[in-house]
């Protein structure tokens, strides 16, 4: 199998010019396949308060009424997505600009009501991602680059959680590529002592990811990604990491050292 | 060759929903390949009026500095794009959400100023149209729904006229496809009387195009889709007709009397 690295994005790359510039210009580097998910960052929230459109958010997670499927498809699949492909063709990586509507490549349903109403939030449909139009693409030399937004069988547009879909399409993928998922964050790696940026976990598996968190080493913010991680490892993806967006270069390279692996 | 259907959709569908409901489960219902682009409608205007900024329009374009680009991008190839594809997708249509930058599908330049500095706007480099990617995409039965924006080689996007977007890659594709390109508006066609509605022309070559120009019975906003109409036909567009949006179907059946057609 051919080699394909899936690298994932959020708020604190996007937000930050210096460390954005830095990261697409190593993401373009990479030679072979590679499919880019980005998150959100600030500019919902922004344009939200702009526009006097309240941001509910319940533990960590958009609220998302009306108005704000609106504005999160607007920054997130429009203006987001496309500065990004813009950049990355600029820096010579034949990129595509997509969320999970297009080739229904992430189908999905709205989250049933439960103690909590998430509004247009989407639950992803696993078993159904388009993974041959991704497939496709790449065999052509084209790179990804995927919004956290897709919709349900009624063409109504949802919102989804970017570290879920980077997991989704790794995993769908994963059947035909040796997979590693990339999850960049702020941070050098899952560290021991939350205070000293040297002490990072090199790896960590299920069993081991349980005691972090029961012992309270893996923050709250942090839980989500991690289970994310996980349930990819558990899924079949060949490898898994956490890491600070500044290395993407060495761990493509296959360079250790860099970052947490999370192991099944 | 095969058939290709290249349509064009503007505001006044777009700001119509009971017209675009129709419009889309026509276009959905169309068996074989096809193409749609879409103009903008009022949202942008509305989004830069809530936000502050100001709208300059010189001949009916739009100049677009810094805040306009990022809301036309928003809206354009944000929320119009993903409700359309969203939306057809419902309809059983395999649509698939794209801008000019993605897979630099219409590469451009931004517009040199002379008497008038448009801003971010684009001149399309029509010989480096990525007419291969799209004729892939309709090989493997998907639909693209592609929105007025793009970028240049610095990774700018740009804000392109959607009249010009679809007789380019119409023209692109007629060497790979039979195409009929239909710009779709709110008259049933080039009207000989404006005020007699049944007083369609039937065709009009360059010459007679030329002539209803002269007399004024072409009107100053119909000019510029004219003009890409034309160019289009001289380019090797198959077919060319500016019909009402509400015969798709009959058009792309071949029946006769519906729309103008404009010939070389």
């Amino acid at each position: 199998m051919e080699d394909l690295l899936v690298i994932k994005i959020g708020g604190n790359i996007l937000d930050d010019k210096g460390a954005l510039s830095k990261f697409l210009s190593d993401f373009a580097s990479i030679p072979g396949n590679k499919l880019l998910v980005h998150g959100g960052g600030k500019l919902a929230t922004e344009l939200s308060a702009k526009l006097g459109v309240n941001t509910a958010m319940v533990e960590g997670r958009r609220i998302t009424d009306e108005e704000t499927i609106k504005i999160v498809t607007m920054t997130y699949a429009g203006w987001l997505n496309k500065s990004l492909t813009a950049n990355l063709q600029s820096l010579g990586c034949n990129a595509i600009g997509l969320c999970g509507a297009d080739a229904k490549i992430i189908p999905a349903v709205k989250r049933p009501v439960k103690e909590i109403d998430y509004g247009w939030v989407g639950d992803i449909q696993q078993n159904n991602v388009n993974a041959v139009f991704l497939s496709n693409l790449l065999t052509n030399g084209y790179t990804a680059v995927i919004a956290p937004i897709t919709c349900d069988d009624t063409g109504h547009l949802l919102n989804v959680n970017a570290d879920t879909v980077a997991q989704v399409l790794a995993q769908a993928l994963s059947v035909f590529y040796n997979t590693t998922l990339i999850y960049c964050f702020e941070k050098k790696g899952l560290l021991r002592d939350i205070n000293d940026d040297s002490s990072v976990i090199e790896e960590a598996n299920q069993l081991e990811v349980e005691k972090l968190k029961a012992q309270g080493t893996i923050s709250n913010g942090m839980i989500p990604k991690i289970d994310n991680a996980l349930n990819a490892a558990l899924g079949g993806v060949q490898k898994v990491v956490i890491a600070h967006a500044a290395f993407i270069k060495e761990l493509a390279q296959g360079h250790k050292g860099y970052g947490t692996y999370i192991r099944a």
